[in-house]
This record gives structure tokens, C-alpha cells and sequence, in this order.
């Protein structure tokens, strides 16, 4: 058995990925998973509520720390803060490198996967905008500020998993950088695209 | 039996509506939401293919005609390209102003509405990067833009579904304003929130 509750997890989730991969999501039952982690069912269910959830483990550490950075965060403009909370998090995606590309991969080939995914990015924005309004960020900013950060951070984690030959730090900045553009464009009028 | 399909389809979404509401959605069967519309079973499934699509009829016009609008926008920044699609599609929320609150509000109550409904956004937004990269806009560009628009969008539409007292033209440019003014500070540096 392994020593410690993180260690189960993490075996968890390496034989969920793998018999995802090998079989698909449907074909494979928590039972196999447990087995190919050499844990039983019943410690399955101690750690994840389903057969989805497992591939999800990192999102409440990063809904969490991102609302604790956007709470803490120096002063700035909403985008600011959200990039300063990006940055304070990337450690988490850094530690599961290895973890990220086929995870990325199962998800995008399996609906189930992708609709929990989702589901879950709503929730963090949904979170994150309340840590901006905590801030002072108007309620109507709020919500959009959070949503187009997200989409920062999700392009930026992409091209990082994709091709890490830049940092993450990197791609980040970029991400925020090209949201300013984006919309300073937009408000200065038309002259081509 | 209803002279048309159209009319076929708006009375099972009623019915759907009107049962999800009374019982809940899992307390529904397909069987049920035909009986209540007048229909038998197979005529549910000749127009939708399960207990969720029914609640989503619109969108895929609203996707085919964001695309199209995009396609053929006057030159534009990319925000620009994406205002003028939203206006020009905001017929099909407006034609169905009755339906909009009570099914979002079931949605929202219902988790797997929420992901179905997530799910089309994301297909929607991938439709509509694609199309603003037709227009030669960047492709590290487009995907931010089509989320972000998408945002302002659905913010528009909650604002117009909970008070109709202003038009939904007006929320939208608003909401596009507030994209603006929101990235253009981005780009500007901090000065306090």
C-alpha cells in the first residue's frame, strides 16, 4: 500500500490516464483503475467521487491558490492582478508536466471528459470573479475579466504543453499581453484586420 | 398533429420546459415531454437526439449565423468583427424572449443541462475563432477574441433576460465597451483598480 493518501492518488490517476489511453473512458471500470494502482476499489472512492473526477485532482489547489493571489495580490488593474495570480500558480501545472500532454489528449478525444472540464472552468471563473469583486473590481467587469483570463491561461498552458521550449512564465505573459491588444485594438477603431 | 416541424419542435420544448420545471430533469422521460406536446416518442427523436438537445434548439443558428456574419462583417478589429456578428444575431434571442428565463433558469439548477450547455458554447467559440481566422485574423489572436466576445455576449444576454427595461443592442455594445476598456487598461499599466 502506498504511505501516503497523495501517493495513492497520484498511482490513482497515472493507471486512470493509462487505461484511458489503452482502452478508452468507457471501456475501463474504477475497479481496473484500482487494480492497475494496485489499490482496492474502495480506496478509489476514498479519493475521487468518480471515474471523471480523477483526472481533475489539480483543480481545486488551483481554484484555491488563484483566489488566495487575487486576494493578496499588489495593486493593479483587474487584468494585472489575474496575471500576477497566473503566475503565483504555474508551479502547479510545472509539477505535473509529465502528467499534462496525454492528460490534455484523453480529455479532448472523450465528450464525458471534456464536459467535466468545463464544468470545472466554470466553477474557477466563477470563483476568480468573486476574488476580483473582493477587490474592488466592478460586478460588471468582474465576471468578463475572469473569463478572459481564463482563456489566457488555458492558450498559454496549450502552447506550453505543446512546445516547452519557452517557459510557462513565457506563454503567460504573452497570453495577457495579446488580451491588451485585443481589445485596445478594438477601441480604436476600424482600419483593417 | 402540428402542420410543421418547427412547430413540432417549439411545442416540445415547451413541454420539456414545462416538465423539467414541474419534476425535474431526471425525473423526466422523453416519453412524457411527447405525451404533454401532443406527440409520441418517435417524432421526439426525429427532431432531438436526447433529453438535453431539446433545451438547445437555437443554437446551432445562432452558430451558422455568427459565422456567416463574422464571414462578411465590414473590415473590422477582431472585437469589431464579433459586435456586429452578435448584433446581427440577437433576432434569435429576441424572438425567444418568453423561453429565455425559465430555461435559464433550469439550466442553471441542473447540472447536466449546465454541461451540456457549456459544451455548445465551447463548440460555438471554436466556430467562430475559425471564421475570424478566415479574416485573416492571427491565429494566436482569434481564440482569444472569440472567448472573450463570447463572454460579453452571454453577459448581455443575462443582463437583457433579468431586466428587458433596455433593448439587448444596448446591453451588448456595453458589454463590448467594458471588454475594451477592460484589455485597453491591460496594455496601460497599473493605477489602482
Amino acid at each position: 500500500m502506498p504511505r501516503s493518501g497523495a501517493e495513492a492518488r497520484r498511482r490513482l490517476q497515472q493507471a486512470a490516464l493509462e487505461l484511458y489511453r489503452e482502452r478508452g473512458f468507457d471501456q475501463t471500470t474504477t475497479a481496473e483503475i484500482a487494480a492497475r494502482a494496485g489499490l482496492n476499489e474502495r480506496t478509489y472512492f476514498r479519493h475521487f467521487a468518480d471515474k471523471r473526477e480523477v483526472l481533475f485532482d489539480g483543480q481545486a489547489e488551483l481554484r484555491d491558490t488563484l483566489v488566495h493571489e487575487v486576494a493578496t495580490a499588489p495593486e493593479g488593474r483587474p487584468l494585472e492582478l489575474l496575471l500576477h495570480a497566473f503566475l503565483k500558480a504555474k508551479h502547479i501545472l510545472e509539477g505535473n508536466r509529465d502528467f499534462s500532454e496525454p492528460r490534455c489528449a484523453v480529455i479532448a478525444a472523450t465528450p464525458a471528459l471534456r464536459e467535466r472540464e468545463l464544468a470545472k472552468a466554470a466553477a474557477l471563473t466563477e470563483a476568480v470573479a468573486g476574488a476580483l469583486r473582493q477587490r474592488g473590481v466592478p460586478e460588471r467587469l468582474a465576471g468578463l475579466a475572469a473569463q478572459a483570463g481564463w482563456a489566457a491561461f488555458q492558450r498559454a498552458a496549450d502552447e506550453w504543453i505543446n512546445d516547452p521550449a519557452q517557459t510557462l512564465d513565457a506563454y503567460l505573459r504573452r497570453a495577457f499581453d495579446d488580451l491588451g491588444a485585443l481589445s485596445a485594438a478594438a477601441s480604436q477603431g476600424s482600419d483593417g484586420v
